[in-house]
């Protein structure tokens, strides 16, 4: 990288102040940032830190006060992904082609621009896409197809027969496909109910490290478009994920469960089999979820409740000690019997 | 998958009602079910479905009113996993032997009719007994055994000296054998126990994705016999797992701690270490266990109490705040300080 | 193994009473112990055990009355760790060198002493410290270093540019340096924000199995000297975690929160992000912490509280079915209107 504030500001579509000719080859944190980096200044919490930035060039919001070189933009945000996926293309591999050491199938079907890592395995009747990447130790089973211009990090799993779209991404450590949790309890076995189904993953989904997204009974577990589901997800069988939801990390979704559109998961959530939440649910983190939630709420707490209800709730609860030595006095007073202390 | 009614009716000992010539081909949900499709009449919530469905044989209950070809039973869920059992028969790969990018220690012991994936690993001194399926990319630590008829899923590792049973399923990504955790902690260092212990998996066993079993520090972690353990759930060193259990996924339980037989964790739960939890408890979803539990006790909540006491203080919470508006007006009336407001 | 009662007694400085030509070849818990095995008194819970056990030389405190074979020792458990890692040491695996069948860029740099197990993949740059062991089917990404007398057990991901220090373990199926869940949300879409930083682990770590570390968005997520992680952790990206602290299984850390030095969370813990825990900071088992803890503090609950009143409100909290009905008596007495009912 080795950009002039100017390159900067037409890159990202903002106005230079000060020095349009500062040159920068690298990319910091305010806090961090020496006179060859640009930075960025997201949050109001880190304007002391502008005072004090060694940067040589700080991207922030237009009206932000500052003598120095700047680029001015409307979304700070939105430039420092642009400045970032920069960064990100120059770090990326080069490499592509199929590496001798991968096992694929006769009969696998392989797109152009496909590159397949070292010691991976596509299986019979698999498909991949063009300019898709599997990386190195990867298993794609019989049957399965993923879209163009998708990317498989090192030691994912994506069982048979699953469908994953286009620009997909997925992270190592991943299961996509295996066995729902299904048996018929008889005379104390437990038998298995065989897992038919599918997974099916939309286009533009990205999905975390060591997540598992089961396989259907029957028909397919599906997460909907532009969905992204962070690390340790648990996504259990015949579950319906709506387009562009947000699951944070270590939640799980039991089966069969629907969740709407723009649904949020805000990380740690345990949400019910059989149940449907609705469009724009956001679930606060650490929340168990045992019912239906309905459009656009917002619940918190396990069980959970709408928001506004548990945090006046707590804080009640926060004062229950004192509360109780006052309701210990009313009794005294009315005579009530004392034997609950 | 061809059958007729009748077909279907032997193999899962209904009667058929309607054409029993019918021939169906494939296996839907109800209400995608095609004119070539059986389907199931499980839940009685899909009653509705029943109605417009158009598949060419339902498989329900006897005593359901319906007038298309159908084909009852006593219980249509055993039925139902008896056609998928079918349906999964035909999926399943027919490859067998030994992939030649296995690494196979030479001392190893593989069974007759045994399968191992294409850049699987399998160690010194270990045994696979015959017929079991090692799939791709699996670890077979050393002098560790495996029985027969087992299946293993791509990418799992079983780390050296455990103990697999017969007829265990063990799904991808999952690691059985890893070190627990323990330290002795002196001088502000975290000295290292070194686990020389093992895990035992018993017959009859399935695990899911992403899931630990820790080995023992010493002696050995079992998971008895006929128990089921979900995706990405934790079982820490010289946990003691009885039989018929069922862990259900993001669940976790602390070293030491004894199950009996027949327990159930039904979804993200954390049982502590060094407890026991009685025969057939069971703990419901997204509960957090401190203290032993008492035989077939149903408990709930964080830290959990017996599930009849938890709903009914759930119940009181619920209204706190209105319970502590009037709690001020006691208060007034009776001229208590104020203060706590 | 092989060891008589003054061998085992130089070995842990501590002092024979009884035979000291009393020989073992095994280690056992108090339980199980044969006459041929050395075992532990560690916990007084235990002291039942010993007045039954079989073992050949039981290793106990000084000052435990006791009539066979011991050696008694100022600190149970280090002598205990110490004859485990005695043990372990000749369980160890003897093999090293580069297995052919790893792939192993030509530009990677490594040490004198490593191992590299089979189907492991090290790519361009990587660089791997002296007897440092990469177990089978391991990915060291583009440019990552890992330190001198590392151990990586099979089925670990590194991605690129990472930093692991010396004598640092990780576990099986364990990714570090997958990318942060991190999203610029406009119109509906969510675009990726790259994820350029890396991650840090510093010496003397240990890292269970199935656990993830993100890479940072911009700058290190760290993990600080001698922090030892458990099993399906999660730790965001931009995390900072200070030296000798604990992270139970299935504890998760939110982006860019920071842990101080010796920091505990007990299991199960969930931690937002953008927040701080100062030293020394324990929060119990299946906690979730929504705000900064200072120094010391222990801390209780979802959300936690001090852990002395947390558990006073839970104390109240099982009491409020008894409470609310003396609650209804006194509203009854005071005639207030009785519609919360």
């Amino acid at each position: 990288m080795k950009l002039t504030a100017s390159e900067i500001a037409s890159l990202v579509g903002g106005e230079v102040s000060g020095d349009a000719k500062t040159l920068v080859t690298g990319i910091a944190p305010i806090e961090d940032a020496a006179p060859t980096d640009v930075t960025f200044l997201i949050s109001p919490k880190l304007l002391k830190a502008l005072s004090t930035t060694q940067a040589g060039i700080v991207l922030m919001k237009k009206g932000t006060p500052y003598q120095k070189t700047a680029v001015f933009v409307d979304n700070p945000q939105v430039a420092f992904a642009k400045i970032l996926t920069l960064v990100a293309k120059e770090k990326e591999s080069k490499e592509s082609g199929i590496h001798k050491t991968a096992v694929i199938a006769p009969d696998a079907k392989i797109g152009t621009g496909v590159s397949v890592g070292a010691h991976s395995v596509i299986e019979s009747g698999a498909e991949i896409g063009d300019h898709t990447k599997i990386s190195a130790q990867c298993y794609i089973g019989a049957r399965s197809k993923i879209g163009k211009g998708s990317l498989v990090y090192p030691q994912v799993v994506i069982r048979e027969e699953c469908l994953i779209g286009e620009r997909v991404i997925i992270h190592s450590g991943t299961t996509i496909g295996a066995d729902g949790f299904g048996y018929v309890t008889e005379g104390g076995i437990h038998h298995k109910i065989p897992q038919v189904g599918n997974v099916i993953i939309e286009d533009d989904v990205e999905i975390g490290a060591n997540t598992t997204v089961d396989r259907a009974t029957l028909g397919s577990t599906v997460v909907g478009k532009g969905t992204k589901v962070d690390n340790l997800v648990q996504i259990a069988h015949n579950v319906k994920i709506g387009q562009g939801c947000l699951l944070v990390a270590q939640s799980g979704v039991a089966g069969s469960t629907v969740l709407g559109k723009y649904v949020t998961l805000a990380g740690h959530v345990a949400v019910n089999g059989h149940i449907r939440l609705g469009d724009r649910v956001i679930v606060a983190a650490t929340s168990g979820v045992p019912n239906s939630v309905a459009e656009g709420e917002v619940v918190f707490g396990t069980p959970c409740r709408p928001i506004a209800q548990e945090r006046r709730i707590q804080a009640i609860i926060s004062r229950l000690p004192k509360i109780y030595e006052e309701f210990k006095k009313i009794k005294k007073i009315l005579k009530i019997d004392q034997e609950t202390q």
